[in-house]
């Protein structure tokens, strides 16, 4: 489960409730219930973390949903034998990169009667999650959809030797995580930062800069991240989502 | 698990603990443990969202127990096939509406023993509710209870066509939730918060209503409740806990 | 699993997925991800509340690790038939003061290749508190640790009649828990904090003490807990961990 909702107005037991109701053998996991309000650009972020870490048939959920009771529709999807649901506003993005096959979710005798305007993640979501847990079939939810809505980020780019990309994201430890994979050739060489010049040098590991020092790396997820050892980088450098960052190797 | 713990201190984890010892079978689920500090009320309202979602034999546990260490009971209830343990402050109230079986909870020889004075949710709650998922007798555990302290909230009321209610809690997304269950007459309606003026009108649904705009429909647990659109009305009315509200229908 | 990683970036889920990949039998439950950034004692403070009521077998995985990346050792422990995995930092230290038997962690081929310089919760602990609860021997990851990373907190002492001790943890409550343990005869002495005087008397539980008033009692710990009843008394008295705590039974 993957959500905005925080925990403290039983929101997520409500879901959890309904899950638990249904398929009493599922085993339900809270990835986060603490992605910023409506941002599922963050949502599709972390998915993209865990998402085929867990085995083939789990069945992710993903409810950050501003568009709830709008026309937005609901989607289903397969990719690489893992399911997922969520509202079709790119939370399952990192899915849908991998030619993922789409459904719609319209088959309400499964939904939780009457459909709510407001709560779908009870009344929709995690019916329908809890169908596929049990073995439910993604053609049996609604039409295909070929059309999904996509949130695509400019790819970083590389021109000589330099490379040019953007933060992507800003972690929980002030990490500012780039959509730049840089190879080896950059080890050492200046990290600079739109706006705020040349901030740091790229290392191998954190251990390699001193405390307080801002350095970039290679994160867990394959991507440069700029880093303060010891520190947050987003609070020392005041840096945002979709600041522009070049690496160089050094000369 | 439903508790104003927080996790970072290990109190849950110990509750937790206690329950794997006793109760290997048993699965163990979080609702919150970010209820505000002592707040009973909240306790309550995050319970009724969720309790009667859960399958009959499910054990809800309630701590938020400013009084530990009092005389105050701790009781354990039957309610719809569901059952819970929690101090007798209230914070069962949604399932004490509903008829509950009530008994207190003395039986020490279940406590981890020696019983602190400051946490019942490992040495009394967490025993008990291990007892009653493993088929123990909500009888067994101590005399019944007839005069629970309850949560009583002034129900909202009619004036002709006008609904009369209060804000009876506020949810993350900074909705303010009332008291007040209106039908389909009130769409388009005016809505009047105490000490605001009119404050919008009644929508069904949020995309009814333009991008900022404060608008009232009615949520997931039927009760109507005031929002903006992509927005907080908590932060932009500033508005609390206990505020009058009036819904008139439109003319 | 015990870590200061939040939940909104993906990293507990990205542990949970390998752990649910590589044994899907085990129960996974989360003490907290809400640990202070890197703060090894408070995570060895909040493992010390929970690890031993968890029952034998129980696989401990702490990750407060802001060594990681250097050349700072992973280890894995069994103490009193609990099992436990995390970096050699002390956060450990509750389980290492029972005799536990310690190896380090080497064994590679149990991990995520290529293991990230930034993340040995998914690449290495995920993989080997897995490979521990599906029964492999400790002695199989790689050799013995005689000396492990301690954290050595001062013990309390006695002078007379008084007891002179630290704060050693601030709970989410505003408790400050100190390393006392005192019998019943300092109950009505009066509680000493350093530059901040006699701040309040020794009650035996909350319900002794007024409203807003600054008590001492013995915590769920055996320890000696200030407290503020209804109240914060690391908010009320400004005070933080290390400051000095003295008791004296009264005349």
């Amino acid at each position: 489960l993957l959500t905005d909702f925080g925990t403290a107005d039983g929101y997520v037991a409500a879901m959890r409730g309904v899950i638990a109701a249904r398929s009493p053998q599922t085993v339900v996991e809270d990835a986060s219930h603490d992605i910023p309000f409506g941002d599922a650009v963050a949502a599709s972020f972390a998915l993209a973390r865990y998402w085929k870490l867990y085995p083939p048939g789990t069945v992710h959920v993903v409810v950050v949903d501003p568009g709830v009771g709008s026309s937005r529709r609901a989607i289903a999807v397969l990719a690489d034998e893992r399911l997922a649901v969520g509202p079709d506003n790119g939370v399952l993005e990192p899915m849908l990169q991998q030619g993922a096959r789409i459904h719609a979710i319209e088959r309400d005798s499964l939904f939780l009667q009457p459909v709510s305007q407001t709560f779908h993640g009870r009344d929709l979501f995690a019916p329908v999650a809890a169908y596929l847990a049990t073995g439910g079939l993604l053609e049996q939810l609604g039409p295909r959809v070929d059309d999904p809505v996509r949130i695509t980020i400019e790819p970083a780019s590389r021109d000589g030797d330099a490379y040019h990309g953007r933060v992507v994201h800003v972690d929980r430890f002030g990490n500012l995580i780039t959509n730049i994979r840089a190879g080896p050739d950059v080890l050492g060489g200046e990290v600079e930062v739109e706006g705020k010049g040349i901030v740091g040098r790229v290392r191998r590991t954190y251990a390699d800069a001193g405390p307080g020092e801002v350095l970039a790396l290679t994160g867990s997820a394959g991507l440069i991240e700029i880093s303060v050892r010891d520190g947050s980088a987003a609070q020392r450098l005041l840096v945002m989502r979709d600041t522009r960052v070049t690496l160089r190797p050094p000369r």
